[in-house]
């Protein structure tokens, strides 16, 4: 497939200079425009080696306003990057929206090289599979991604190291290691071909640029990378224009067929979970939820003894952990008063608080609103050997956005697959991984809330949002029951809790928190 | 100076429970209150091992609500803490205004041990004198410092460690090194009484602890630490009420008198630089500005060859450094139009754009505004060998927020020193910094604002505002004089440049950033 770029394309320096000037003009301003846009522009270079990766990118840092724009070129990765899965030192990179960031040797390199030196094909298809699951995930937030394969013949290759290597300004980007990968061209290129056919997607394809002239692939790079960018700001202005027309509701045809309908009436079909008023029944379909047995309670002696027990427990198990660098992640979801604090304060109780981080999830910062929604996730992963607990989480996105609009449908629609990677990524980097959903029932708690009123030093726990949230229990019934269905996977299965007692949720928590560390350690 | 934490106090199971529980609730209630607060908590532990700092810790952790409460151990700096100054890692861990933070073994682990096993007493005092500086730099921002010094005598130390042995849940707690540290007791107390003394400031003094009665010393701390934050949230509101009350400008006394007038005077009495108008005069003093030739030009086919020859000279040297590990940053200030970004991109025109960062200076983020000013350009330090570019930077504090009033007179006057000590903290790592003042007279400026306007691509970097401070040129020409005067220091001089004719100016900058590139690579 690449011998479409072994022609020999050749610009003369005349052609180059004539199309420079409006280029380099039409790049800055777009970029301009790009500023106030929704969407960051993510470029990407790879290719064969002396192809003019870092040329090109040099050259378009001083054809555009570096300052709305950074590099990164991804070497070894650091201990603070190691200790992380492997695309935790790219989401820390990624641009906020209005900006553009060039990368080198990114995601592709690994297991390109990786495939090359003979590892598995196996392996090879799924790093292609978690690429592709990444960038949809981008492509999906709006992210403008560009991919530049730079390519060079066998030859032309060989022809371009000795020149540099004649350069004495240039002789230093020569090195073994280049020459090492020029004989192994031929394994090179087939895997190269085989990884950009299947990451060739429609919203994130390759551009293929013969690299060997500088005029003409400098001038290929910086044509494409405009047309993209003035695609995408014109298709966000189309959209803009969309979203303030009025769309009738109603157009005379019929009405569309409703696929959930069906569902919903078999769910409601369904007994209660047992709780008190006879009304509260058809706000309350039958879900997931409704198998739990909420009258499960634990004695006070028993409790006491029982977390005396796990909480020691933990504490060992955790110097293990940190002992052995293994890292673990605890989310706990919950309606309001369900426990959580009171369950995560157990944890944190039996922990060396010097390896812990408890990260309440509250409104995103401005820097976090700038980025796609799982970035400000990735930015609290832990290091080796650590633990951190969220105190809800990346599911907001499926609970509260859903229920309250903030999220587009769409856009919590996808998320579920969005998560699920995600949290494969956590897993196949060893991290322990466990999630908690809190469950009360309406009744106890109101009960809860009343008694937040009466209690001084707990009085601030309770908003006006609470009271709003309570009103709409139904839609966040079907929506815990929806986040269960997709995304209570073998890896990482939803642990519910019957939380209406808490010495039992608390127990239940704590313990299944050691029967996994245990499990993990071995 | 310890003599007084050997007396052997206890308390007793009873009173222990007696004051717990309200100390509990009042700590969780200040809590709360201090969260909607404008100042963090910054909580630091040292002492001697066996003393109780981890569990205090752990207890505080579980006594309060460990969601708004951070805990950091200073352990071995991973690599990416390496490559920066000693302080970036306590920086970066710097709590949020309305937060708090628990630190073990952070600023004064180095300087004490350091001194234990041998270390120079003029180390050991320069190390103090940065302690005395960095938390000045905190408490002027407002940040309530406690700090806590857990004692042990030699023979209860000693009983500790021993019975902590013979515990199986404690005994990993017992190290060699905590023995080792043990028989060289007497040299710790000594030094740690030296440390104790010097750096018990009135705003940010030591408490020092008995720690072999557990329950005595968690009361202790946790009192200590109520009451302070109390304190603070007290003196916080009254500032706020006074802040509400008008003062009078003339009560009737005679007026302050303004000991600066008679350096505006003298000033004035200069001659201006040269410009052209007459009346432009009285606006522009003699400042330190006025001593440039703003006539200096360059022709341009020197400007071509010098730029070409700086450039491909730049780019060598960048190479050297990477490979060296050595660090660059270079700061550009300069009024609007002055030719900053234009001096920057023939900088990184010549540079490997995977090892640049460029960081435009605007208006801080939320994260960025609710820590010290500092903290956002202390999160950008470059890593070894790769090079930061700040268009603007910290001096912002002493110009723009001088001159719009968005900082305090206090603030930006405190500043001076602050900054001086930042920058001694980068050299002293072994960066490489420069900082260019590029300078413009009142007409070029118009000149260049009414080319922005004619030319297309140039419009949208000229705005309303770039002609509001216009209106300010005699304010931040005042602003300028006293930056330079008290921050061009022999370690990182500001460097002048004449800026009306932009070859030359370029080429000055890039000349400069050779030659101390050169001079720092020997």
């Amino acid at each position: 497939m690449f011998e479409t770029a072994e022609l020999g394309r050749k610009v003369s320096r005349k052609v180059y200079k004539q199309r420079l000037t409006p280029l380099r003009e039409m790049l800055l301003t777009t970029q301009n425009a790009l500023r106030s846009a929704r969407f960051p522009v993510v470029v990407l270079f790879a290719g064969v080696d002396g192809a003019g990766k870092g040329e090109t990118v040099n050259l378009l840092n001083s054809w555009m306003d570096p300052r709305w724009m950074q590099t990164r070129a991804y070497l070894d990765p650091s201990d603070e990057e190691q200790e992380r899965p492997e695309y935790w030192r790219f989401w820390r990179d990624l641009p906020p929206r209005g900006q553009i960031c060039l990368m080198l040797s990114a995601w592709y390199s690994r297991p390109l090289l990786g495939r090359v030196y003979g590892g598995e094909p196996s392996h090879f298809e799924d790093a292609i599979n978690e690429i592709l699951a990444f960038e949809e995930t981008l492509v999906d937030d709006g992210v403008l991604i560009l991919k530049f394969w730079m390519h060079l013949g066998r030859e032309a290759q060989k022809r371009r190291l000795q020149s540099l290597e004649q350069d004495p300004l240039q002789s230093w980007r020569v090195t073994e290691r280049d020459w090492r990968h020029w004989r192994m061209y031929d394994g090179f290129v087939s895997a190269a071909e085989r990884l950009v056919i299947r990451t060739s997607t429609g919203s994130a394809p390759w551009h293929i640029i013969e690299g060997e002239d500088a005029h003409y692939r400098s001038l290929a790079v910086g044509e494409r990378l405009l047309a993209a960018m003035q695609r995408h700001l014109r298709a966000e202005a189309k959209e803009e224009a969309l979203r303030t027309v009025s769309v009738p509701e109603d157009d005379g045809a019929a009405p569309a067929w409703d696929v959930s309908a069906l569902d919903r009436l078999a769910l409601a079909d369904g007994q209660s979970e047992g709780e008190s008023s006879d009304d509260v029944r058809k706000e309350h379909p039958l879900t997931v939820l409704s198998s739990l047995d909420m009258s499960k309670r634990l004695e006070k002696a028993d409790y006491k003894e029982q977390l005396a027990h796990y909480q020691g427990k933990l504490n060992l198990l955790q110097r293990q952990a940190h002992a052995q660098k293994l890292s673990t992640i605890i989310v706990f979801e919950g309606a309001d008063a369900a426990g959580k604090g009171g369950a995560i304060r157990r944890i944190a109780g039996a922990l060396d608080a010097r390896h812990v981080s408890i990260i309440p999830i509250a409104a995103p910062t401005d820097e976090e609103r700038a980025h796609h929604y799982l970035w400000r996730f990735w930015r609290h992963l832990p290091r080796g050997g650590r633990i951190t607990i969220f105190d809800r989480s990346w599911y907001g996105r499926v609970l509260v956005e859903r229920v309250e609009g903030f999220a587009r449908e769409d856009e919590w629609r996808r998320s579920y697959a969005e998560i699920n990677q995600f949290e494969h990524q956590l897993v196949a980097h060893g991290t322990v991984l466990l999630k908690f959903w809190i469950h009360i029932t309406q009744d106890e708690q109101l009960e809860r809330f009343k008694e937040r009123e009466k209690t001084t030093f707990k009085r601030w726990k309770l908003t006006d949002e609470d009271w709003r949230n309570r009103e709409k229990w139904g839609q966040y019934r079907l929506a815990v029951h929806d986040m269960v269905e997709r995304t209570s996977t073998s890896e990482v299965p939803w642990i519910l809790v019957e939380g209406n007692d808490k010495s039992y949720a608390r127990i239940k928590v704590i313990r299944s928190v050691c029967e996994r560390l245990e499990a993990a350690l071995g």
